[in-house]
């Protein structure tokens, strides 16, 4: 059967690229990773399309890879052995707002940023925000549990997700959750798609719980000389109940590519950076601004700012949500950059980034390390040379085993994808039978993101690692 | 295999129960349902035991009951056919606190009240607060994806459970997610015991997100005189953003028993009440709270009462918590309770409540309806007299049905149990077979739980159903 003649008897010429200038992007991600072409990359309109495509490679038992904003950093959403990309950029639309009922509808595809847009004219928001939120899109974000800096306050993607609707390997079109803030019906099984990063079927569209803008924020900007100055003040912060919004934390050589990049002033003697906003009201949010000035006070800064200043807000803003491009601007020809992921409680947060930052230096890395402090996650972040890359996949490797012996997770928000299906072995432990017992029920000819997550070479712990 | 004997012999005999007049409080919970008495209750005191339990029912393949606070409305902590119940009081302590890492552990037998009142003395909550919270536990809120009153702004219990620790039916203990407030690692196991009542291993402890106490806490207090009026008013509230906390519906009925039972005034024409609370901040709950009274008051209430003096709002809350007690209290000898759960969008809620006043009528029952209106979920209440059972089980299935008509759910919070194993088949639709594989890939055996939640007699959806 000619898979691709099947497709576009279904979809239409338009919607099935096979050109290999137009499938070149779909071979590549926001990660180090590079794919294969895939044979087709396929833009369903529908639903109903997308099921056409998913059943035609069941049938033919070709591989199917499911792409959002293709912002993925662990490379989970280019090919790795040729098969279709289905891109959900066709399943774009905001079809409800209801702040009545506490949801919004959406299609796949939507980007985050759009999205937020759309709610914030009617004063509420999706609160998963990743950095990446321009581009990242409602798919892809449930598909990776997607974090970002709003979780220490609202918590990740699967406290936001009230129904989803996916299409499974078959072609069959389902509904799981729905329309409704509350749900014990057995099992979870919109949560089961969290994380599940495309290994078992299609995420069409989504229910997403929605929550009412905070009337008012302010943000505090303060500069240490140490680490554990500054963990200790978000740990006071969160001791005393303030009302939070985001804390985020770039040590020296971020706030030297934001310097760069942005134009944002250091001072002398600044190795980190903290930027906590609360989130208040019109008449309280002075006075929690001055009193998360004072408890960042108390820990010695080297400099400290406070402000509710919309303009000086966005300017920040937008240097931390740029830091990742700053960094990429920043290496030289040839170079990769890997952005780690990991997580722990946020009171072992000083000591395990201490861990990381010699366990780069020994494997020959100086590491840049920007975080979402308030939840404990931060992002180790490296240049690798060509040639490498090896020695970079040890330290990913390692860096993973320091989060888990301080009671932490292999990954915070970026998922698994190539990068860490070694790591997600060690972590996941005996459940990985569990989960694979799980994907072979949904996709029992195992089409759905061949070679990703769950598929590492079992056995040696330490085994062949090959990320792609 | 003597498995009394063996129980004994690992955990001691006084951990053992076996005499009837121990066993009787097993084989009941909080439901109209009554199972046969236990072979054994059992209080493992520690994990351990608990998998010491397990491992020797597993082997046996005697049936296992996991029982916390018993406070089920759906039989879903009853035998079903004798084996053994598992109590987890004697995993009943508060073993972390932690504000700065955002959680606290807890075992599985901890009363959701004590959590509670020791989270407050830190100034922080649990925001899940089903109104059984102070003999409701950790263990089986999670076992049912419990909601409460505070579900319309926190979401119910799957956004507040970081991690678990879980004995699986071959005594294997396991954790599944953990201290951290992200994680994106393959598919969400936490999420699949969420709602799983028992039916897949037993909740051990669990780490809980926890969050901030409102700094203050507003109360308006409006009657209506239609459902329409009331409904339209909480759904202006949602769409103006106002920082809603809980939002509380009782019908005529429902306030005519915490009329007589707390001494509540209910003024005359009087059919509806909203309780509506605001979490505010000190400088702001005047002004939130105006707020929230100029959008009732558009509605043209009966009477409409503010308040934040504690005193008056412990007592309303005290009315409020106590409504199904009351609802007991006043059956007459031989009658039975039957408390249901739906939920729908909540703009659906007046059409949806119509349908279901008049399909009770229609049944020969008065139902009195108490609801969570901010979140669609209300609990139509009847009144069943010996011989009227049949009567009742059919409109149990008919409310269900009007729910899912309307966009809704079989089951908001009261999870399914015995009673509503037809009406998940029905909601869950082809997600049935899923469900039973993971439930088999877990509990091979099927000693967990058995006989409930998905085990309905399959074939046509009207087909035989006994509710135990």
């Amino acid at each position: 059967m000619d898979v691709v003649r099947e497709l576009r008897r279904a979809l239409g010429d338009g919607r099935v690229l096979t050109r290999r200038e137009d499938l070149l992007p779909y071979s590549r991600d926001a990660s180090y990773f590079e794919g294969p072409l895939p044979l087709a990359a396929v833009i369903p309109g529908s639903v109903e399309e997308a099921a056409d495509v998913l059943r035609i490679a069941n049938d033919a038992g070709v591989p199917v890879v499911v792409r959002g904003g293709g912002t993925s950093v662990t490379g989970s959403s280019i090919p790795v052995e040729g098969g279709i990309v289905v891109s959900t950029y066709g399943l774009g639309s905001i079809e409800e707002v209801r702040p009545e009922d506490g949801y919004a509808v959406a299609g796949a595809g939507v980007r985050l940023g759009e999205l937020d847009e759309a709610l914030s004219r009617v004063g509420f928001m999706y609160p998963p925000d990743p950095s990446s939120a321009s581009a990242a899109t409602v798919g892809g974000s449930i598909a990776t549990n997607a974090g970002g800096l709003r979780g220490v306050s609202y918590g990740s993607t699967r406290c936001w997700v009230l129904g989803i609707q996916v299409v499974l390997p078959g072609g069959r079109i389902l509904w799981a959750g729905g329309r409704t803030l509350k749900r014990s019906t057995g099992y979870d099984l919109v949560s089961l798609f969290l994380g599940s990063e495309g290994t078992l079927g299609l995420i069409a569209r989504a229910v997403l719980r929605i929550a009412p803008r905070p009337e008012a924020v302010g943000r505090a900007v303060a500069y240490y000389g140490s680490l554990e100055a500054a963990a200790g003040a978000v740990a006071e912060l969160k001791r005393r109940g303030l009302p939070l919004l985001t804390a985020e934390f770039m040590d020296g050589p971020s706030l030297a590519a934001v310097r760069d990049s942005f134009g944002i002033q250091v001072p002398p003697g600044a190795e980190y950076m903290l930027m906590v906003d609360v989130a208040s009201t019109r008449e309280s949010v002075s006075r929690h601004l001055e009193e998360v000035a004072s408890v960042l006070s108390s820990a010695s800064p080297v400099s400290i700012e406070t402000t509710v200043d919309p303009a000086r807000m966005e300017e920040l803003t937008r240097a931390r949500r740029g830091l990742y491009p700053a960094l990429l601007g920043r290496r030289s020809p040839g170079q990769l950059v890997v952005s780690m992921d990991v997580v722990v409680p946020p009171s072992e947060l000083a000591r395990t980034m201490d861990e990381v930052r010699s366990a780069s230096r020994s494997a020959g890395f100086d590491a840049v390390i920007p975080g979402h402090v308030g939840d404990g996650n931060f992002h180790p972040t490296i240049y690798v040379d060509q040639g490498a890359m090896g020695r970079a996949r040890d330290l990913i490797l390692e860096v993973g085993r320091i989060a888990l012996r301080h009671g932490g997770s292999v990954s915070a928000e970026h998922g698994i994808g190539l990068e860490k299906r070694e790591l997600l072995a060690e972590e996941a432990g005996a459940w990985l039978e569990a989960m694979r017992a799980l994907k072979a029920s949904l996709d029992p000819k195992g089409i759905m993101n061949r070679g990703k997550m769950l598929e590492v070479s079992q056995g040696g712990r330490r085994g062949a690692w090959d990320p792609g």
